[in-house]
């Protein structure tokens, strides 16, 4: 391998782990030959599950510890137990440079917070922001801040603009990013004054790497007219996570509805491969990977319930932010 | 008809009306015998409508005027037009007791603003909430501000507590109101300092009305393990929306899956009676209707591209408000 992308990996974190995290790491391994992966976790357990794989030898190395963060600590009990947990080892990986990106499916909390304890701000950006993928009409939105800031002024919105609009530059080369922010009405008078005055800065604004495209409702996050959704971190949560429930609520009215009839059951198991696809479609797997925005290097989280097809999609995301050159396109662009 | 009802109805507003809203009434008024219809607008058309439905003329007065409110208008600009316009009769016939509810399909900004102008707020409630019903996995849910409101305070999330409990009271009178404050966390300690007060005052407070069951997030709207939902008008909009934007992906991908091939049109229809009771499970019509909360007197928006069937919705949510005494409810029960 020719100077790999070296992806720092924390084993130990979210349900089924190591095993679903080694797993990840091997199916992901399948599609890419320029990736190495440094693991960091528990050698005793990760060694036995590595041994049932084919990844070969040159291919990672393991970072053996004992101490690792649990899902139930809180942010800063996590973060205290010191400087020796697999998740801490990984993130400081980064700073040393040994890796090029982090990726945890573990407590998200602790993870920000030794994330933020190790690296370097951009420079002039005041807050990171949490980022996911989002599917619509026509491909994949960025959306963000879902969660990391509760309160968001003027300054911050345009940041999240630039920073979503690399990243989704980064994962979809081909697409233009085009930005919008959540609001609660399409007229330029609804809304409160901090994202009236944003929509002024991002209206008057030059700039060459996204278009802005004014505000969008809640309604038409998925219609697939932008890519770029911006919010602050108490909207952005609530409406990625209304948007679950409902796709819950309608697949599992939608699986009572085929269950209820003999007839049901039957045109359902004629239908299989378009059901099939249809639920391919909407795997949360696919979508897996939310990145932390802001710092100097990057940091992703994959979703603590996922199985290996999701973590390796969220190796997949680290590759690509790597490959795309996220953090310079950040730093070029910042105002 | 002893002491019949009094339904003040705007005939005048949204799409396809006055047809749809004669045809609505007409429809309701199948199912009820003790409803009477204030009916506002140009008799001119209105009159040719009714003559071809089996509505009874004891049923029904026509308040006549040619003069009415458009959906493009402004708020102001609509409630400019003058004391003669449908919808401004309409909520006069409350104030001067003609009336015991308003139901309307048109302009939602100009209804709340002629409705404010009109009718008294119920003493010691603040601000005017707007709530609507929301489907959840053993009924129904209130939730509320939909966007009345872009910034609450503490008194404010308390008021629309109570405003939304005894509205789910009235319209579902053997179900107990259970209420949750929409968070981004279930732990106390997220969420900003105005939600952390609310939650201690509802924790602390006495009252026989409804049981506070403290924090929801997002995707828990629509679990059943509560039923009146508190957020501030910007996030419920936001939510309320993201939640039928993700309805509308979801149905229209699953459409596009049973007309993928002839396999999958040949199952749909062997199927068609599951997937009809799917379709009326989730029919937008059956949850029509947005009800103003905080006024003396009950005022109810329709969905302005709803047909009849919605329509005949809203009247039935409009009658059984009046009926379940939800004015009465949130006087007795005011701090």
């Amino acid at each position: 391998m020719n100077n790999p992308i070296k992806i720092a990996v924390d084993a130990m974190g979210g349900e089924n782990s190591p095993y679903k995290i080694v797993k990840g790491i091997e199916l992901h391994n399948l599609e890419t030959d320029n990736v190495f992966y440094n693991i960091f976790g528990d050698k005793n357990i990760i060694d036995p599950i590595i041994n049932s794989t084919n990844l070969k030898k040159e291919k990672f190395q393991i970072f053996h510890t004992k101490n690792l963060i649990k899902d139930e600590d809180s942010p800063l009990a996590g973060a205290k137990k010191g400087k020796d947990t697999s998740m801490w080892l990984a993130i400081e990986s980064l700073k040393k440079l040994e890796s090029d990106a982090i990726v945890s499916a573990g407590n998200t909390g602790a993870l920000f917070v030794i994330a933020k304890l190790n690296l370097n701000m951009i420079e002039k950006i005041d807050k990171p922001a949490l980022s996911a993928l989002w599917p619509n009409r026509n491909g994949m939105n960025i959306v963000l801040d879902l969660g990391a800031n509760i309160e968001c002024n003027e300054k911050n919105l345009v940041d999240f603009s630039l920073m979503g609009a690399a990243l989704h530059k980064s994962l979809f080369e081909k697409e233009d990013p085009k930005v919008a922010l959540l609001n609660i009405g399409s007229e330029e008078l609804k809304g409160n004054n901090v994202i009236k005055n944003t929509y002024q800065i991002l209206h008057d604004k030059k700039n060459s790497l996204y278009e802005f495209k004014g505000y969008i409702e809640g309604n038409q996050i998925m219609d697939g007219n932008v890519n770029v959704i911006v919010t602050d971190g108490f909207t952005g949560n609530v409406a990625l996570k209304t948007a679950e429930g409902t796709a819950n609520f309608i697949t599992s009215e939608l699986k009572q509805t085929f269950n209820s009839s003999v007839l049901g059951k039957i045109s359902a198991f004629l239908n299989l491969n378009n059901l099939k696809k249809f639920k391919k479609k909407l795997d949360p797997r696919l979508y897996n990977g939310a990145i932390l925005l802001g710092l100097d290097k990057p940091v992703i989280k994959s979703h603590g319930s996922t199985d290996e097809i999701g973590f390796a999609n969220s190796l997949r995301v680290c590759e690509k932010i790597i490959k795309g050159r996220l953090i310079e396109k950040i730093k070029k662009n910042i105002i």
